[in-house]
């Protein structure tokens, strides 16, 4: 029996479309582009420092990320525009079914577990006004390390102290929910944009195209 | 003073446009895509099997990243078109300058640190006649874990038995030249394609165009 899910943040609860939009603004006609590379560069370097054992919180990490994105297309910018950049991480909007889906889910434990720091999630998480659904908010920030390194998925199991089969993991980033899922979790995919599963040994146990349906699978 | 210099090898000393090029003749206009998409796809499941702990050989991992890049892009094929693909890998042109400049290299200990399975790098560089100018081939499989690693870059020096400050590490992949640097080799970047460099927290001692300039820089 599910007594405690563990929701992922960005792309997950969080629609990272707001950082496009703000790109769009700043870089016309480059939007998509700066903020596809900017996540993907972001993503890779969690993985390549915690791959080379040179951790670095994710709000200095993300800024070397956009810098580099930014440096690669040879767009100019200044401090305000990394700012600017920088801080629409703090005012994501969730996706619109998120609210209501969190309110069905919230007879369970509900918990957040992110590479974000601690203060981007809390922020992001009060911006949105989502605060009273979450027991608790776990950043990788604790253990210094990335996801998807089995300690990360480990700290929130241990800090929960509820036993593993009793806990669903969800996420909408399939490489989470591969890590997840090898780590031994029960884990549900948000496939938001029908993508197929990374092959990395492992499937999830649930995917749903939101979290509205995933709630309704939970009930069905 | 320089003794021993360890290489990469796919991109650096071996051009994977060969790669582009059979992609483009099984699936006219979509070679490009295919396999950009294949060698990000397959250098992210290198990192996150690493963080995961999940283990897997560069030969069986390249399939998985192969097929999981035609699946995203909605193309067919079968057992026949995987191994067409996958073979290319056995019989990559070396860069034009690349024989000339381990010839003139030769005086120092050449070895190649890469994350193919070892039985993958002796035949890509048999067939590429290059074998005489290797004293040894490293393989990651010994130590089952994928670059950035500092255990990788410290198995090759370790098994040369050379003083770390006498080895140069070379390789165009900024990732894995980061990689050496933070482990503490003194490094060389082939830019071959007017890139900038990863912000990882380290930079290269040297920066060359090609292996040949690479050549130049150490001689002056």
């Amino acid at each position: 029996m599910i007594q405690a899910v563990l929701l992922d943040a960005y792309g997950t609860l969080f629609d990272l479309e707001e950082v496009t939009r703000t790109c769009n603004i700043l870089f016309p006609g480059y939007g998509t582009q700066v903020s596809r590379r900017w996540r993907r560069t972001q993503l890779e370097y969690t993985w390549l420092r915690t791959v080379m054992n040179r951790y670095k919180s994710f709000d200095g990490l993300n800024r070397d990320a956009l810098q580099r994105t930014l440096g690669s297309l040879d767009l100019w910018y200044d401090e305000d525009i990394l700012q600017t950049l920088l801080e629409t991480y703090l005012r994501l909007p969730p996706y619109p079914e998120v609210p209501q889906a969190l309110r069905l889910l919230r007879p369970l434990s509900l918990s957040i577990v992110s590479d974000g720091t601690l203060d981007m999630l809390q922020r992001v998480v009060r911006n949105a006004r989502l605060q009273r659904y979450f027991h608790r908010i776990f950043s990788v920030d604790a253990i210094r390390t990335y996801k998807p390194s089995p300690e990360v998925y480990g700290l929130a199991v241990n800090q929960l102290g509820i036993t593993m089969d009793d806990i669903l993991f969800v996420s909408s980033n399939a490489w989470d929910v591969a890590g997840a899922s090898s780590f031994g979790l029960t884990t549900a995919w948000i496939n938001r944009h029908n993508s197929v599963f990374e092959k990395l040994g492992v499937k999830p146990d649930y995917v749903a195209g939101n979290l509205q349906e995933l709630v309704h699978l939970l009930h069905g």
